[in-house]
């Protein structure tokens, strides 16, 4: 372990969410109005990125907005175009989207993501989320009532992946022989249908295009529940996840980690990423007064509103904003789940009111405010510590993401934790994580007898 | 009408099948023989047909494949992120792609093509089809019975795009306010919530992106049957269709766009899109050793093979080659009604054995082989005649798509056929189609009562 700790190197992706990761951003001096809807904002973030040796960027998503729901989510990108586009216009970076399980097809899904592996030369990486719920029933021909409850959508999950890893892997790597001369195109031996009757899924296959160079899109996880964690440690190769303090880090890196060996899995080969919200400053002072700046420009009203929308679009107005945090029962559970159970017992712990409770949600200073040495030390603290693999790195004001990458990754890399050349031009190259062989070659090669050892 | 015909310009899109039109043509020696899965060459060809002003490129698709499929369907791009990728490289040309509204979900369809067109700040096109019976059904967890019949499945793709386009008008052009001082970021009067509730689907809204520049993307229409026609005629601003000789393609022509006047439309403002295999020499000679060249790479046995797909994956290999083309019955109605119909029709007529129909299904020589020249006059001849407003040129041998543009598309240029400079950077803009007004914002309007004429 203490050989392999000091080969361990550190991973970063950029979290791309329009002017930066606070919703109000969008009023900010420095940030364009439309950030969220800007393909030149967002390419010239990723160029950025890109220059600063990131493994990647990251981007969420939503299926369901309303009157109500925060600027960045009312007019944004759909993921899987935004990161064909990003990939077309770059050659190391890798291309990490949200997409959700509850509401799509997994042959469409599965042929989307190879195609962008495709086109981006072995790049392209899959957040699986499970969606909370928020009426995304309602644009998908379902009632809200119909909306599969936490434990279901986590089943549906499962499955899902489990198809769309085995669509993948239609085409052997050397499936294709192309022999001009003789006109075979390819191998039929080699060519696999998949035939999948599962309780949720009847996928026939094969799937329509090859494995890519780095063999299949990476995947992502992004839910920190007891489910989530399990899905996680068998089958994620990247976790996205959300923690306030180093302990509570930790104990969440050590878990999922003891889950991944009991999967059967290398526990190194689940890498956890920690989303950090990042302002820096030429000095501390600096760097509150602009977390000030953007906190201002969030108003008592928007916070409760987006308190709200973790809890199912509850009306948060109803309360009294300086009395004790209210009782909300189980609201929330079908929701963000994680993320709801933390906000309740923090609340409750700390004694808070309903106004701090949801300023504290809407503008959150995070540990990573400060100058470019401290967070280079928080950073270097936590990947050191068992809090952390690498970070997904997002903007707590407009030129957050900008800051670190001119600031924070220079350190990072005089300390020796973080490349200054790219590896390789896969995203899995870049993580370091290995190319899954492709299911039927391997299993090809464990029924041939193993070669007489004294021969 | 006479004047009007003096302002018409001719259209002309390329279509990107891989190596070439003929489904051999990876066997040729001026292809690479991966074309269908090398984003580099997809992305030579498109800048290529943009130093050409073309309005468009042009992707097929396909949902399902066996181990009988032509190369091309093996293992290609799925359409959407190639056009991203491909839209984010350019900056004039359009971007039209395949996508089936048989087995797709409709929020998510409008959310991509919606964002493909704000990527690319305003070109993209939509080729709305059903998906023929191809086994498609049994990948989206259907059985084969269940694959919809022709009637319903046009009845679904009319109510698809009613929602699609619905979908697309959710914020008024001048919804987002976006005012960092007073944190007004929209207008709700200009959000607008869908609530669909037809036959097939049930959608919410609204959708989470505005519209683009050229207000929605473009709709083509590729079926040529009667409710093909239909719905090109009552929905389309593009048709792509496909005939041998200019007295069918005027037939098709005068009928779609009578078809557009009964549905209310102004027929100019549904273009007629013919494609055309394309194969250029410096003589007829050449043109034809050329044609000759590409045919001698398809075997009767793939000849065979690729006309069944068009019958539902019909064996043809049980029936004397060189005897008349075998009687069928219905095989081939619930496919590809249009072109089996056809192929029945002309075997009976032209007494063609099984042999014929084949090679000549599997290598059409069409009537776009020759010098530039007689190209240009068959062109002009069709575009002049009521047989197209435009082409889809499709190369008929790997060089076909450069030839054309090297030495066609000069001497249309020179007639004064076609542009010499793209007028718009928009795909609308460059068809000459206006900008549809948000429904909303017309219905408004529309409730306003007229100024008193006297005042």
């Amino acid at each position: 372990m203490t050989t392999k700790s000091k080969q361990r190197k550190l991973r970063l992706g950029a979290g791309l969410h329009g002017a930066s990761g606070n919703f109000a951003a969008w009023r900010h001096s420095d940030a364009p109005a439309d950030a969220s809807i800007q393909f030149p904002y967002y390419k010239r973030q990723t160029l950025k990125a890109e220059s600063g040796k990131f493994d990647f960027v990251f981007v969420a998503d939503g299926l369901y907005i309303n009157e109500k729901s925060i600027p960045h989510f009312l007019n944004r990108f759909e993921p899987i175009t935004l990161l064909t586009a990003l990939g077309a216009v770059t050659s190391n970076i890798g291309l990490v989207g949200t997409l959700s399980t509850s509401y799509s097809q997994p042959f469409t899904v599965a042929r989307q993501f190879a195609s962008l592996d495709h086109i981006t030369g072995g790049r392209g990486g899959w957040n699986v989320v499970t969606s909370p719920l928020e009426g995304s029933a309602l644009n998908y021909g379902k009632k809200l009532s119909e909306h599969p409850d936490h434990e279901k959508r986590y089943k549906i999950a499962a499955e899902y992946l489990q198809v769309t890893q085995g669509l993948w892997d239609s085409w052997e790597d050397d499936a294709f022989v192309r022999d001009k001369e003789s006109g075979v195109f390819f191998d039929p031996e080699k060519l696999h249908t998949l035939n999948h009757e599962g309780e949720y899924f009847s996928v026939k296959g094969p799937l329509n295009i090859a494995r890519s160079r780095q063999g299949q899109p990476i995947i992502f996880q992004a839910g920190s529940s007891d489910r989530g964690r399990n899905l996680a440690a068998a089958s994620a190769d990247g976790v996205f996840t959300d923690h306030k303090t180093l302990e509570i880090a930790q104990e969440f890196y050590r878990d999922v980690k003891r889950r991944a060996k009991e999967a059967g899995r290398d526990p190194d080969e689940v890498l956890i990423f920690p989303g950090i919200l990042v302002i820096v400053g030429e000095t501390e002072e600096e760097a509150v007064r602009k977390y000030e700046k953007v906190a201002e420009l969030v108003s008592i009203d928007s916070a409760l509103n987006y308190l709200g929308r973790f809890f199912e679009h509850h009306d948060f107005t109803q309360y009294p904003l300086d009395e004790p945090f209210p009782e909300l029962g189980e609201l929330g559970k079908n929701s963000f789940q994680s993320a709801t159970d933390k906000l309740k017992r923090e609340a409750k712990e700390q004694g808070l009111t309903l106004r701090q409770v949801a300023l504290r949600t809407a503008t959150p200073r995070s540990l990573f405010t400060g100058t470019a040495a401290t967070i280079a030390d928080t950073i270097q603290e936590w990947f050191e510590q068992e809090g952390a693999d690498g970070f997904i790195v997002v903007g707590g004001e407009p030129n957050g993401l900008d800051d670190f990458v001119d600031k924070v990754v220079p350190i990072l890399q005089e300390r020796g934790l973080f490349r200054t050349e790219y590896e390789s031009d896969t995203l899995r190259g870049n993580l370091g994580l290995p190319i899954p062989e492709n299911r039927y070659t391997k299993r090809k090669k464990e029924l041939v007898p193993a070669a007489n050892p004294t021969e």
